[in-house]
Formats: C-alpha cells, structure tokens, sequence
C-alpha cells in the first residue's frame, strides 16, 4: 500500500482543472517513479472543512506516512528528497535546484499570480504589470543560455517554474520565445501529461455524483 | 576562516536599513552559531552589476563554500540543514518547519509585498486589501492556540514567518494581538536584534564614505 497520500478537492468548475496544485505533486511523483494514492476532501465547504489539515482552506497537502505537509512548494522538497530524479544529491547541485525552486515561488509566482488575480478582477494593474514584465525578462535571459534551471538537467525547480510559467495569460504576456520554448519543453515530459490527464479525469468522473446529487 | 559569506549591498538609504534580507541570513547564523562574513556589492548599479550571481538583480546570496545559493527562503533552508537549532532533525518536524517556510514566503509574503508595493505607489486595491485580510486571519487564528508555528519551538520557520509579519504597514493593518504578541516574542531574540544592529551598523558606516566621495 502506498504511504504517499496526495490530498485534493472532490471536484472543481472546468476552470481550473488541468490547474489545481495537486497537479504539481502527482507530477513530481510520476517523475520519480513513487508510488501514491490521491484523495479528496468535498469542494463544497472548502474555505472551512479542513482548516486542520490546511489552516489557509486550500489544497493540496500530502501525507508521507506520519509526516503531514501543506504548501505545494513545500510538499514538492520533501517529495525531492527521495529522490534524486527531482534533486540532485551533490550539495551543489541541491543547492542550485533550491535556490531555483524558491525563485519560482517567491519571485516570479509573487507576482504574477497577484497580476493575475488583479486581472480577472478587472483591475490591469499597471505596477504589477511592470513588476511582472521585469521578472519575465530575467528568466527569458537565463533561459536563452540553457535548457534546464539547474545542474544541467530537469530537476523540480523546472517543475514547479514551468507549472507557475504555463499559466495562459502570464505565458501570453509578452514575446519571450525562450521562455515558451522550455514551457513546451518541461510539460511535454509524459508525467506532467499523465498527472495533468488524471487531475482532469478524477474532476470530470465527479460531474455526474454531482448532477445526481442536485448540486452540480 | 569562515566559508559562509553573506552577500548584501554595500549601502542603502535609511528607509530600508534594518529590512534588507541579508537580515535574515545574519539572524539564522546568529540563531545557530555558525560563524560567517559578509561581503557587498555597490548599491549604485545593482539593477545589473550581479545578475552573474543574482539573476533578478537582488540581494542576498549566499557562498558556502563551493555552493552559491540566491533567494533568502532557499539559503535559509540550506542553513537550516547545518543546525538542529533552526530545523528539528525528525521528520515529522522538519516537514511541519518546511511547510510554515513556505507558507511564509508563499501564502504570507506573496499577498504581503504585493500589496505593500501597491500601497506604496498609492493604489490601495481592494482585492488585494481584502486578501491579505483573510491571510491574515488565518495566521491570527493559528497563533492564538500556541507560541511558535512548527514542532513547539522556535525554528527557521518563525524567524521567516516574522521577518514578513513585522514590516509595520502589515503590523499596522487591523488588530490581530495574538499576531503581534508573535512578533514581539520572536523579534526580541538576541540573535535578531544582534542581526538587525549589524546591518544598520554597516550602512551608517558606508554614508560616510559615500559623501567623501559626493554621490551620498
């Protein structure tokens, strides 16, 4: 029996599916060959109905054993740590692929999932915009020198760079064919295929419960 | 002769002094005694003049020997891994500091820095506003069930947490005491107020040099 338990909403809107950060861990597990189960907790009452597992009321968080972890970011460096298809074990290579890691999280997700967010909203924030722009211009530049992020290969940090990159309005922003061309790259690989395809699956298995149910 | 080397820049004016996030390297050194320098690059031209070391043109970085690591949320989890101190060395404990790490930078700071940075240029946006707000209640509601946020003690998980928490336009916005309570305890230890003191040392010191040479 599998010890990884990767946890979830029961069901999404069409929206976001192929898009809800469960999808980053099954990946990094289909990456390194771990074996994982999924399960879910109901859409419905999400904001409140698993404050204990996840006290901000959002998904994923992962089960590894006794070791409970939220923070997808977080979940995928426990998850690097068994193995090194996601993390090289030479300090320096770690290192690299750390640093990178928290580099898409912190500084190109801190701004453009706020751009985003202010975007849907109707409010094209011209700081944000810029803001967004700069950092855009970093990676293109780093990417135009090489393929991977770190220690010459795939590592997470590609992973989770190329999950916060292929958003469709941050990959649309702007003419950065190096930045397109490893987004293309990175979610060509069959595991993001496979855990993008079962994300979809299990959401889309849901819609007919909820019809039956009456809550769909 | 110490391998770690802190890099910042060499000056800053007196707005940022006591925030610039080579603190947060200098406070996990302190925090765990591990011995360091720090070394700098000029202030002026900083948008290019490291973007070999640094491809987002920021500080810190940090130099351990043969592994150079950026990101201050990355170089204080390779830190972390050098002491107990900052990490618990259990499993269940490491996972639960790795996951408030991340929450810091990524459930916290990335709905912090975006709207501070709004703010600052004066688009109080509501949306944003409004977020924080409920980030915010999350963490209130946290910490007032217990004194730190991961394994009952104090880890590299509260020093970051805090570090976010503590610039006063968030310290300011609504009135959450369990919150402040948790900033006041954890930016009371020695470590962060000898960190704190250093950097501002460093700076004063360099607005001398800077007038002699009449770019000050």
């Amino acid at each position: 029996m599998s010890e990884l338990i990767i946890w979830t909403l029961d069901w999404v809107p069409e929206g976001p599916r192929g898009f809800v950060r469960d999808l980053r861990l099954r990946w990094a597990c289909e990456e390194a060959g771990l074996d994982y189960s999924v399960r879910t907790i109901p859409f419905d009452g999400r904001e409140t109905n698993h404050l204990d597992r996840q006290p901000f009321g959002q998904v994923p968080f992962l089960n590894d054993g006794d070791v409970k972890i939220f923070e997808s970011g977080a979940c995928l460096l426990h998850l690097a740590g068994k193995s090194d298809r996601l993390m090289p074990p030479d300090p320096a290579g770690a290192g690299e692929t750390l640093q990178w890691t928290i580099a898409a999280l912190n500084s190109i997700e801190m701004v453009s999932v706020p751009w985003w967010f202010l975007k849907l909203s109707g409010n094209d924030d011209k700081q944000l915009t810029g803001w967004l722009g700069q950092r855009l211009d970093h990676i293109e530049r780093v990417l135009s020198k090489r393929d991977w992020l770190a220690a010459g290969r795939f590592t997470v940090a590609d992973l989770l760079m190329a999950d916060v990159l292929r958003i469709s309005d941050v990959r649309a922003f702007g003419n950065r064919p190096a930045t397109e061309a490893y987004v293309t790259r990175v979610t060509d690989r069959p595991a993001f295929r496979k855990a993008r395809a079962d994300q979809i699956a299990l959401f889309a298995a849901a819609d007919g419960e909820r019809a039956r149910s009456g809550v769909g």
